[in-house]
C-alpha cells in the first residue's frame, strides 16, 4: 500500500510544478544515462502525483503517493521524505497524511485498556492537571492527589512544563503520590491514573524507572522529545502503561496557515500511529485559538486506533454539555485551573465535572437559573457556561 | 545565569500582555492564598519580561527571562518551557534564545577535531551528496564513493531521505564504502569521511553499530527524529564520530514568518547546543529561499562552540567565491547535483570546486571569459558564477 499526503499551496503558487518538485525530490531526486541499467530500481522509488485541484478560495490542493518502501515503518522517517527538504522551499502545508492501517504502531493501552484500569466503561473520564505546575513539594502534590482522587477523579497529570526538578524530582513526587493512589484502592477498590511527567535525557529509561516504581501512566511531551522517542516508548514492553502524548510545541509546527503541517495532522494521523494511548489537544471551546474541524479530525484519526481524545486548555465544568454533543462518551475532559481553581476547593471543581456530566443532555438547559446550588454552580458564576 | 529569550510579535498584537502571559503560562502559572507558604519556591520559578520595544516596522520584540532552575540542560525541556503551550496561542515567533555557555553539549569533535581526522587545516573542506538518492545498490554506492574520493573529495553522505531499505540496506552500504576508503587510505595516506544516515527505531543503538563497522561520520535527521536523540548520540562515548546534523523539517518550524521558531535559533543555536560537530543548513545564495542575515547567525552561532557550518542546497562550483566571501576558511561546501551531476563526470565536479577554491579571491575576476579549459569552466558553463 501507498501512502497519500496532501499539500495545500496558496494561491499564486504553480502548484502542478511544485508537485512534481515534491514527487521526485522528495524521493529519487533525478538521474542520467549512467543510470539507466537502474531505471526499473530508481523507478520503483519516484513518488507521483495523483492530482493537483484548484479550491475556490484560490488555494491549491496536490495529493501526492510515495512508496512504503522508501520509509521505515516509523514517523520521523516518514517526515523527513514528506516534508525534510521541501519544507524549506516556500509557502505549502501538509494538510493530510493518509497512511496504510497498519503504518507505525497501536496503542499498547489505548481507550479500552485505559477503562478497564479505571473499571468505567460508560461515562466521559475527567482529568485534572497539578497546578502551581513548578515550586511545589512532592509533598504537596501528593496533598493536591489526595484531595481530588478523593473526590472521585480519573486522571491526574502533571504540568508539562515540570520535569526533575531539583525542588521536586520525579521520583519523589511518584513516590509520594503513589502512596495516595495505594492508599485509595484499599479503601475504595477505585483507583486513579497519574499520568508522570517523562523527560530526562534518556526518558526510555526513565520511564521503565518509573514504572517499576509503580507509576501507573506517563506524560510525554512528543514533539520537543521526538517521534522517534515516543515510538521507543509506546513499544517497550516494560512500559505497560498508558502514554499521555501532550501538544506542547505543536504550534511552532501547526499554526502557521500556509507552512507546517495541519494540527490534524500532527496530533490526530501522526500520533495515532506512534502509538500514543491518549493524546491531549486544545478544545475549539478553550483558551486557545482552534478550529473546529481540526479538532473533529483530531478527534476521529484517534478513535479510529483506540487512542483516548483528550481536548484540553481552558476546559471547565460549564463547557460539558458543549464537549458531551461533540464527543459523546469516549472522551477524557481535561482540566487545570478549570479543577484547581474552582473557588471553593479543588475536590468542588472534580465534583462540578461529575454533576455537569449529569446534567448534560443535549436539549436540556444548563444555565445559572436552572443549576441548583452546589460545586457546579459555583464552577460556572465563576467561569460561565460556554 | 538565566535563559533569555526574544519573542517577536507581528503589529496588532499586545506584545505587553502577551509577554506576561508567557512570563508566566509558561513556568509557575498562577496561585492563590492556599500556597502563600510556598510564595518563595513559587516565585524563584517565574520568568520575567525584560523588556518589550516596538520595532519600525510595527513589530514588537518581547524579551523574557526564564530560570535555568526550570528546565533540564537539555533542548526538549528548553522548548517545552519557552514555546510548548504557548506556540499555539497565536502569531509569535521565537528569534532568538541566548543560553548560558555551559548549557547543554559541546561537539565531541567538531571543527578541530573533523580537521585532524582529515589532516586539512588551511582551507574549506568540499562535501559531496550520493545522487540518485535511493534505488542504487550498495556496490553503486561504492563505486561512486571511489571515483570522488579518488578525485580529492574530504567527505561524502548519504542522502538524507535514504535511509535503512531493502534495496540497499545501511550496513551494506557502509561495508561497501568502508572498503573503498581503506584502499584510499592504504594508497594515498588521505581519507574520506563518510556521513551514513543514522535512522530506524533505536537510532543509538544503530549508530552504535554502525561506529563498530568502520562508520567515520554520521548524518543525523534531527528535527524529525527529536533534539532528544541527537543529544543521545552527542553524548554516547562508543559513538566517537562526527555527528553531521541534518536540517530536514526545519522549515515545517522555521519558515513561516509570524510563527514558530527562526532558522537562526533551530539550526544555528540550539543545534550548537546540542552536541552536533556539523550543521547544513540552506545557504542563500542556493536554490532554497534563504535569508543573509539568518545564515550569517547560523555560522556565528556554530563557530562560537567549534561547530562546522555546512551551507548546502544548490551549491556548485561557481557560488565558490562568494561562498569564501562570507565564510572564509571554516566552512564546508555541501554540493549534491552541483558535483554528481557536473556534464563531464562526478570526478570533474569534485577537481572543478578544488580548482574553484584555488581561483577564489576577493576581487579576482570568476567569470567564463577568465576562465581556463577544464572541469571548473565546464561546472561554470552549465550553472553559471552566482
Amino acid at each position: 500500500m501507498a501512502i497519500e499526503v496532501d499539500y495545500r499551496f496558496p494561491p499564486g503558487v504553480d502548484a502542478e510544478k511544485q508537485a512534481k518538485i515534491i514527487a521526485v525530490g522528495q524521493t529519487v531526486g533525478t538521474w542520467d544515462a549512467r543510470f539507466a541499467h537502474r531505471e526499473e530500481s530508481l523507478k520503483s522509488h519516484l513518488a507521483f502525483v495523483v492530482s493537483v485541484r484548484k479550491e475556490s478560495t484560490g488555494y491549491s490542493i496536490a495529493t501526492i503517493r510515495f512508496p512504503q518502501a522508501n520509509v521505515e515503518n516509523d514517523i520521523p522517517s516518514l517526515l523527513t521524505m514528506i516534508f525534510g527538504k521541501y519544507s524549506m522551499a516556500g509557502a505549502a502545508k501538509v494538510v493530510a497524511v493518509r497512511l496504510p492501517e497498519n503504518y507505525g504502531q497501536l496503542p499498547k493501552v489505548g481507550i479500552s485498556g485505559i477503562r478497564e484500569r479505571l473499571g468505567v466503561f460508560n461515562r466521559p473520564l475527567v482529568m485534572a492537571i497539578f497546578k502551581p505546575a513548578l515550586g511545589l513539594s512532592a509533598a504537596e502534590h501528593a496533598a493536591i492527589l489526595k484531595e481530588v482522587a478523593t473526590a472521585g477523579l480519573d486522571i491526574i497529570k502533571d504540568d508539562e512544563i515540570l520535569g526533575d526538578l531539583e525542588s521536586a524530582p520525579t521520583l519523589e513526587r511518584l513516590r509520594a503520590c503513589r502512596q495516595v493512589i495505594e492508599e485509595l484502592e484499599e479503601k475504595t477498590g477505585r483507583t486513579i491514573l497519574y499520568a508522570v511527567n517523562v523527560t530526562g535525557k534518556n526518558p526510555v529509561e526513565m520511564a521503565r524507572r518509573l514504572v517499576k516504581e509503580g507509576a501507573n501512566a506517563l506524560l510525554f511531551n512528543v514533539l520537543t522529545y521526538g517521534f522517534c522517542v515516543l515510538e521507543q516508548l509506546a513499544s517497550d514492553r516494560e512500559i505497560n502503561v498508558p502514554i499521555f502524548a501532550h501538544p506542547a510545541f505543536a504550534g511552532a509546527m501547526c499554526a502557521a496557515p500556509d507552512f507546517g503541517l495541519s494540527y490534524s495532522v500532527v496530533l490526530g494521523t501522526l500520533m495515532a500511529h506512534a502509538g500514543a494511548d491518549a493524546v491531549l489537544y486544545p478544545a475549539h471551546y478553550g483558551s486557545l485559538p482552534f478550529d473546529k474541524q481540526e479538532e473533529e479530525k483530531i478527534r476521529d484519526s484517534l478513535r479510529a486506533r483506540n487512542v483516548f481524545p483528550v481536548p484540553s486548555a481552558g476546559i471547565h465544568p460549564g463547557i460539558v454539555p458543549r464537549a458531551i454533543a461533540d464527543y459523546g462518551t469516549d472522551v477524557i475532559l481535561n482540566a487545570g485551573t478549570g479543577i484547581m481553581d474552582h473557588p471553593d476547593n479543588p475536590a468542588a471543581g472534580v465534583k462540578a465535572f461529575f454533576e455537569a456530566l449529569e446534567l448534560a443532555e443535549p436539549g436540556k438547559p444548563f444555565n445559572l437559573a436552572s443549576l441548583p446550588e452546589g460545586a457546579l454552580r459555583r464552577a460556572v458564576e465563576k467561569w460561565g457556561n460556554k
